[in-house]
C-alpha cells in the first residue's frame, strides 16, 4: 500500500468564498503514483468546508444566500459561541456544506462524474487556512 | 491491496425519489472478494445524494417535506442558477443529504448497525443518473 | 494492509447530547499499529451523528438551538414517521450533522488541524447506542 499526504494553504481576501481546488487535488493524485485507491480531502479548520458541486457562479451565489438564511452571520450576539469570537455562523455554515469529501482514484485519476468539482468553502477567511489531501492505495 | 469499481445507473420516473440501493452495494462487496476494507458509495451527479438512514416510508415523506421547506423548488426565479436550468433547489437539497457514504467492510460484509440502509436520493430525476461504488481492502 | 475495528457503546442520560470521543479514537489508532491510512468513525444508529468541530460549550449550545429551529422535536405529530415513534426530528438532525467522518492517519496519529475534535452527537438518547471505528492502512 502506498500513501501520500499534502497540505494546501488557502487565504481568501473576503470572509466568505468558494475556491475550486480540483487542479491541486488532481496534481496530488499524479504525484502520488497511486492508480487505485481513495483520496480524502478535508478542511483542517472548523470554519471551512470541502465539498463537491458545480463550478457555476450563479449556484455559488445561491449557496451564499441560502447559507445566510439558514445560519445568518449577524447579529453576532444571537450565538453563545460569540463571546470573544464572531464566527459562530461559520461553524454552522461549514456543518451544512461538510468537512470532507472522499473521492475514488481509478486508473490514476479522480473518478468523477461529468460535473463534479472539488471546492474549498471559506466562511471565516482573511487568514491562512489549511486543507489536507491524503491518498491511499496502490 | 484489492480494489473494486462499479457504476449503477438509476432512472426515476419522478423529479424526486428515494431508492434503497443496499442490495446492489452488498452484491458488489461479495463480488469484490474483499474481506476487510472501506466501501465508498457516491452520487456521480451533483443533483443527487447517497445517504444512510431508515427504510421507513413515513420518514421519507418527512425528508421530502423538510427539504422542500429548507430549499423549495419554486418559484424557480428565486435562484441565480436557474437561468437555463430549473434545478438549483436540487443542488441545495443534495447538499443537506450528502454526496457520499463510506462504509466499513468487515468479514466480507457491510459493517452496519441494525437499521442502517443505503439510499440514493434523487432531486432532479426523469433521466439516467450514476452512482459509483469503490471498494478497497484485502 | 492492516485493518482494525472497534465499537464504542454510548449511553447519554438526556435525549440530546454531544460527547467528545477523540481520546477513544486516538487509543484505537495506537492499538491498531497503523502508521499511514484512513480512519472511519460512524454512528451505527440512524438517530445519532459523528462529526468534527470545536470543543466549546457555547458552540454546542448554538448547535442545539439551531438544530431545534431547523428540525424541531415538537409537536410530534408534524412528522409522518412519528406513528409509533417520537424521534423523526432526530433522524433529520442527524442528517444535518452527518453520519460519519473519515480522518487521515499519518505517522501513527490522527492527522488533525489545531482545533479538530471528534464528537458523537446524540439526538434520541437514554439508551445504548453504538459507534464504529474502522482503520485501514499500514
Amino acid at each position: 500500500m502506498k500513501s501520500f499526504r499534502k497540505e494546501l494553504v488557502i487565504h481568501t481576501p473576503t470572509r466568505r468564498a468558494f475556491v475550486n481546488i480540483t487542479p491541486e487535488v488532481e496534481k496530488c493524485v499524479r504525484e502520488s503514483g497511486i492508480k487505485e485507491g481513495l483520496c480524502l480531502v478535508n478542511a483542517m479548520n472548523i470554519t471551512s468546508s470541502v465539498f463537491i458541486n458545480d463550478d457555476e457562479p450563479g449556484l455559488h451565489m445561491d449557496f451564499e444566500r441560502w447559507l445566510e438564511k439558514l445560519a445568518p452571520e449577524k447579529p453576532y450576539n444571537q450565538y453563545a459561541h460569540n463571546g470573544y469570537e464572531d464566527n459562530a455562523d461559520a461553524h454552522l455554515k461549514r456543518t451544512i456544506m461538510g468537512r470532507e469529501v472522499v473521492v475514488a482514484v481509478t486508473d490514476g485519476k479522480l473518478d468523477f462524474g461529468t460535473w463534479e468539482q472539488i471546492f474549498y468553502g471559506e466562511f471565516d477567511g482573511k487568514r491562512d487556512k489549511r486543507v489536507l489531501i491524503k491518498i491511499i492505495g496502490e
